[in-house]
């Protein structure tokens, strides 16, 4: 599949992980947009077994790249059912790697990395970490707390440490979370901020 | 050694695992048929040991291919002591795809896996998984049942993901068993129902 | 970042590792020097997180190389927050040799490393181990305990043994820790003993 | 240092392992003939540590080869002070290919690989696995006991089954051990054995 024309797109990364929150926003932010998948990732890193489907059809682990026209800037945004082991550090670096080659060849040039942080409080809060402290602030200013002297771990946290060493600019935004199970809530929270944030909207009562 | 002159031949695999019952069902096979080995593959991912035979000869872990003419399409037939460890999953994708590499080449268009599946209920069954709901609608109307909503580890999965990446079709047929010990019996089942799906008799009473 | 022009320097390595007395050691060596930083180094081997300031920016793991301009030989010290894995040997060896690779492109011929010693009795010591006889007794009538027969584990030990290989000479100095805790004792002892053996004055009192 | 003249030498091996016997025997072996010490390999693959000697002088973990001139054939000896981690598979068989290439080209041709096994009766006993069925049978009428329907792991295994698949021709020689600690007399029954059965003369009373 060729990749789809897109002016100016924004790169949205979210995959399982902590309270399965990346990959919750994700999801919603595909169906709200009506994205399109373009491109799918295989990898030797990925878990050696095939997932069969309730037609019976097995398909490997992968990622997912998807198509979303926007009102402001469009999205390209990546999902999956996988991430390498915690053990195989090279693999999550090479993927990474390779991932952001791929995503800044169709001219992505901003990063956004959703993903889960312990929650700390009672209060549901979204966290965010930057390439830079001006973005950091920029986005303090529309409702984000700085998830200050703290660590980012697996692809969340890579993709964007991985972009600023190439130049890029990007933020995390990370849902405050117990972990324990898939967090929807926490999913829909980082959805919500993401939209508005970067300056699209969300109807209420969704 | 070279490769023996086949016709379309069909690639059967059947490798040690849960409950063993692929390595069993591919012995019955290669027995059944009179198959002959014509080829070994020895890889550094394999565990670093020989064994030794009762006449005090050494070999080291491997896969051999089989020959076996058939009454309608010829098999290759895989088969081994052993599969890479668990944790090394990049020598499970590599060791599928020079397998795939190598029955392609001989002309190889069609994979059958075998294996064993946790059991659910009393009655000893056999489960399918395919490339296409077509597939797997062919051999559930055989007497197999669709694998739905599953995941098939190892080679077992692998190989069948694999070959559906390279536009290949092929299925997997996988034995219920308790996994306790190696279980002739799932493997007996596995065998059967792979010579009659495929339209190859067996005299009963065997 | 240009390598800053530098006559002879002396490489120093001082990384996490037992007590965190090699970090301690080389994290006072640059703040006594005054010394800059000019290089980065990173690789796919370090742990797959970013970590995140207080200002809310991410970066990835790394070593850090500083120019040190000294009394007697100039020194280009290296530090870090992070070691590869444990279980990644083959990771330990490369980064090593890339850092060999680069300090002594920039002229460094004589190398120098950090950490920290299981305690063997009550009495603060500081051990040496050398890449020649003549070296390690030197060092001795300079107040040091050749450490005799024994292991040095991790960067602190490959180093220097990968620098011998190499014809290059040098030197490892370990300050005795029961390593529970990050040892400043430990560190600050390594330290001075560093300055002192090497030619330079620190003032009493610090 | 370049490799002695030696004429049709027989290559030993015996490594650290199963009641240190290899490595005991081989370590009898260069005393016995006077070996004189010509190759060392490093590799990444061996533990990230110096050993420190009482001089102070640290020196990487490596494989050492000597060149022992005897009545009959020569022999090359390697032994060493480590073997790579148990979990790192294809790190013992790049290193075993190593060894061979280098091993053919000074014109070794006959392999023997020296190991413990676990002990199975109350008497001490040599064990042997070969190539062949013929070898097998010669150690046996020498006084080995066919070491049957077993498994030789690590490189005293590895070495003699790829040995084997490059067309070359040898024995392992399993000295009965219960494996708690360092077995003295085990590795003297296997360098006894050895040198007896090569055709060389061990005076009694040794």
């Amino acid at each position: 599949m060729p990749a789809p024309e897109m002016k100016n797109p924004i790169f949205v990364q979210g995959l399982p992980g902590f309270g399965n929150v990346g990959k919750i926003a994700a999801y919603l932010l595909t169906k709200f947009s009506g994205a399109k998948p373009f491109a799918e990732l295989y990898s030797p890193s990925f878990p050696d077994y095939v997932t069969v489907s309730s037609k019976g059809i097995c398909h490997l682990p992968r990622y997912e790249f998807y198509a979303a026209p926007m009102e402001k800037n469009d999205f390209v945004i990546m999902t999956g059912d996988t991430q390498p082991s915690f053990d195989d550090v090279v693999a999550h670096y090479e993927l990474c790697g390779e991932t952001l080659d791929f995503v800044q060849k169709i001219g992505c040039n901003f990063i956004v990395t959703l993903g889960g942080a312990p929650a700390k409080e009672e209060k549901s809060q979204v966290y965010v970490a930057a390439t830079t402290h001006k973005l950091a602030l920029e986005f303090m200013e529309r409702g984000a707390v700085i998830y200050s002297k703290s660590r980012v771990v697996g692809a969340t946290g890579l993709m964007l440490g991985l972009a600023k060493e190439r130049g890029l600019d990007g933020v995390c935004f990370l849902g405050s979370t117990t972990g324990f199970k898939a967090d929807r809530g926490a999913g829909f929270s980082v959805f919500k901020f993401l939209m508005k944030a970067l300056g699209n909207e969300v109807k209420e009562g969704l």
